[in-house]
């Protein structure tokens, strides 16, 4: 995304999660936690936490534990989904995937590290300004996203649906478990953290399902669209693993204006709750400049 | 253990884990879930620490969802340690081990869950009786015990052990973080739960690390003595996989001695810091009486 203050916090994202992840001895789990955590990416999740908690009033240090949580739980469902019993995918975010480089036993474990090294990280480093009851709601979104009220029941179903014709009903399910839940994590606990009440909380949470599918739909159109180098993935895994995605049950086109049909929605939300954020309309412009590229 | 209190809440653990893990939908991770978790064992850690949160005030309801929280990140760690990249293990608690029944994708997706469900089971469950501060200890002590600080870096440590010669500093660390963390977690979250103060949660501690390490022992020397039927796994594993143990490094007579004197160490705590608990010093004479049969 073209925008500074953007490009700043991705900066500061790498610096935290760069200090957040010491290694030390047993070396090699540390290093394969860092390999993933740290490797390129847009940084995506955690920007749009720090956003939603500032629109709040949080500060980018009450909220940058949360941020690097996230971009950490993101990483461990990456390496998982890499393994070979999984995706078996070789390539990820530009280089070889974690399983590639350090092996299987060591990709499953620092993944399992991951899941208890975040919310540790949000319980040790949260500013003591922030109550513990804010606290205790931030880790529970947290697990809602991690587990089978999300990205676990998201791959689940994804991996049971291969080769097979499944119904929009099931593919709604998977892009809104894999992929919106995350991106409600990062808003929903984002907001929370700054003390959001419950109706605002609600119309974020819709954006961020509206913004998670079009996403979703938008990362199918890329894997037909475009190159390995433009990915940092191996494009054409859908078609390949027979996938059902939007794209094969209602096509390219009808895929693109579902995209912009959803950004559209995502944006009446934020003009709505009259939220002025350049970072949160400018990830929907961002998508839809994608898909019409 | 023959005791009629440890017989009643290993019952009650019972109900409750039933109780706290209903199958929905995508119900294949549910059910690979509670396979693992449901199946036959001792429950010994979720029992250590109702039995000592309750030392220090608690009622069984204030302590069940930590108890059944640490029986679940029990479980998680045996289905990732049995995978064919790892342990590689057929069988665990008598029966077929989890990836052998649900596939490896599934296995290694219900062990991920279950970090997150386990956390989320303390948020949700804990009476409101107990304050967010003391959720926020315990909740940490979970994540020391689940992650790096816990059985991820005795696992790896372990893992890259095989066919090696290593240290007894390796060998103790393997067996500090791979085994005795759990204990600390049972010990010391159920003490804090029970508003304990530093001076008897560092007791507890050194109580939890001297029996951590005899159970471990125990564990060894059972795993040459035993049968698969005592077992409930596949015995001689750790001769098979060339394993360091501590009989491999000081011969069987002297791992039955150091059995006895790690619980007597911890027994002397318990009389020093005046705990009459039948259960805390019957998992002690329990293991002497494993390791003498």
């Amino acid at each position: 995304m073209e925008n500074s203050r953007f490009n700043e916090l991705r900066i500061k994202v790498n610096e935290y999660l760069d200090k957040y992840m010491e290694v030390i001895y047993p070396e090699s789990v540390y290093e394969s936690m860092r390999y993933s955590v740290l490797a390129d990416g847009k940084r995506l999740r955690p920007v749009i936490a720090i956003e939603t908690a500032s629109i709040f009033g949080c500060s980018i240090e009450q909220v940058m534990p949360l941020a690097c949580a996230i971009e950490m739980l993101h990483a461990q469902s990456l390496i998982h989904d890499d393994l070979p019993s999984m995706d078996n995918d070789d390539y990820r975010r530009g280089k070889l995937s974690n399983h590639k480089v350090f092996g299987e036993s060591t990709a499953i474990l620092a993944g399992d590290a991951l899941l208890s090294y975040a919310p540790k990280l949000i319980i040790d480093k949260t500013p003591s300004s922030i109550p513990p009851e804010i606290i205790l709601r931030v880790l529970k979104e947290f697990f809602i996203a991690a587990g089978t009220d999300g990205i676990i029941s998201g791959q689940i179903v994804d991996i049971d649906s291969e080769n097979k014709q499944i119904s929009p009903e099931t593919l709604d399910f998977i892009y809104e478990y894999k992929t919106a839940r995350l991106f409600k994590l990062a808003i929903r606990a984002g907001a929370i953290l700054g003390g959001a009440n419950e109706d605002i909380l609600e119309k974020l949470t819709k954006f961020a399902q509206y913004y998670g599918h079009a996403f979703q739909i938008c990362d199918d159109i890329l894997d037909i669209t475009s190159t390995i180098e433009e990915l940092g993935k191996t494009p054409g895994k859908d078609i390949k693993a027979k996938k059902s995605t939007y794209i094969s049950m209602f096509g390219l086109e009808e895929a693109k204006k579902q995209v912009i049909f959803l950004c559209n929605q995502a944006y009446d939300i934020l003009k709505e709750s009259s939220i002025n954020s350049e970072i949160l309309s400018g990830i929907l412009t961002d998508i839809v400049k994608r898909v019409n590229k």
